[in-house]
């Protein structure tokens, strides 16, 4: 059996998520229904991780296997054909046969994109938190550094989908305005070894709180030291949230 | 009665256009539907022009006349309250009492926007014409310049809302092709002292024809000499297309 890795956007604001449930529209469900088209065989599609209902994607990476010979590229045109037009195969690559989206992963990033002018962005609606108040992007930044490393992260996890344990370690966080056109968005990048349930949008929550001037900026440190979910900030809405990117070793693509 | 002036952004894409029609929904529609629930009254709001279905607007201009004391930056925060999120209030000015958005607008700006990667782009499929195949911008740019200046715009008319006549001048027509990210966007802006029906998706799809490399720079104008819709390029569809904003004489708005 040969592998082929694929690398998906899609905007998730149609979708009951990644992964597949019954009587609900999902990305996981799109992409197999397009294969089980393409080749008439049923095939399995794995991603890196799910996506909760309304994230999008830039970069998530999903991996199948397939005992035809049809090149990757070629299963990449005849997917944009058959798939809605909200996701799109970016790029198909050979993989090792082996290849396991979720347990080869390095490292992902997320990015979380906000809006805090006074009146709503038309456009973006779907890709924004729209959050009507100015938020201080300066105090949102110092708080960020309290997350940065290896830490128990049990405070930014919503409970019902536990890992088996809650340390992970985040290699970069920013929290950056635009410029220009832009100056009303705020946008917060989060990259770690691995994610627990909504720790994205936990982060954002409890950031939010220091940005709008609730909160000091050392309270992040004793949120996180907490371990507590209840003294962490509401989870911000899927809306702003987009899975940009999942690093794997370079031993996976296979040229 | 007193006259307010909004300017109005809107995503166009669930909507039947501008214009108030039965059974359909319109942005003109929900305006007067929203002042209604604010005033109490019946308001008639009129537009600088009609927008077809599935066109957009950053800066479409509406105007009406109330009899009432609320302020414009209160119908503002007011209308944005209750309009759906796919329309905004961007600003709103008190108006000369006998202000009348169509008759006195001075020009209007267009822009329309596509996108030439083979791949489509799932966060701007709603803003943009995904056109498959490579596109050259500088021909499209060359062959725009024929359009310049005063002339009977009769072949880049769609039949059916005829205008009493059919000569504009456009002051602005320009071809550009975005950078790094944005290198597969190319934005073509119009502005003109008015407008035919579709003639910004005539003149882009004329424009598709040359950049496609089916027709050479200069049958744009022969295009245009001919006075014959039949003789230009296919209307291009509506999404990518964006009212940029209208412009009025300075002593239009009362401070």
């Amino acid at each position: 059996m040969r592998s082929i890795a694929l690398t998906i956007a899609y905007e998730g604001s149609a979708y009951a998520g990644w992964q597949v449930q019954p009587g609900q529209l999902t990305i996981q469900a799109e992409l197999e229904r397009a294969l089980a088209r393409i080749t008439g065989e049923s095939i399995r599609v794995t991603g890196s991780g799910r996506t909760d209902a309304g994230v999008h994607a830039l970069g998530q990476v999903a991996g199948f296997q397939t005992s035809g010979t049809m090149s990757a590229e070629v299963f990449q045109r005849a997917l944009n054909a058959e798939l809605p037009e909200d996701i799109a195969v970016l790029s198909a690559a050979e993989a090792v046969p082996d290849f396991h989206p979720i347990r080869d992963s390095v490292s992902k990033r997320y990015r979380y994109s906000m809006d805090d002018s006074p009146v709503r962005d038309v456009f973006a609606r779907r890709l924004v938190w729209h959050y009507r108040r100015p938020l201080d992007e300066a105090l949102m930044a110092a708080g960020a550094t309290h997350l940065l490393g290896r830490h128990d992260f049990s405070s930014f996890e919503t409970a019902g989908a536990p890992r088996p344990d809650s340390i992970r370690t985040i290699s970069h966080l920013s929290v950056v305005r635009g410029q220009d056109e832009l100056r009303n968005r705020i946008t917060i990048e989060v990259e770690a070894d691995g994610f627990l349930y909504n720790m994205v949008r936990a982060i954002v929550g409890t950031l939010v709180e220091v940005g709008r001037g609730a909160q000091p900026v050392e309270w992040v440190g004793e949120v996180l030291k907490s371990a507590d979910r209840s003294q962490a900030g509401p989870t911000a809405p899927p809306q702003g949230l987009c899975l940009l990117w999942v690093k794997y070793p370079d031993r996976i693509f296979v040229q």
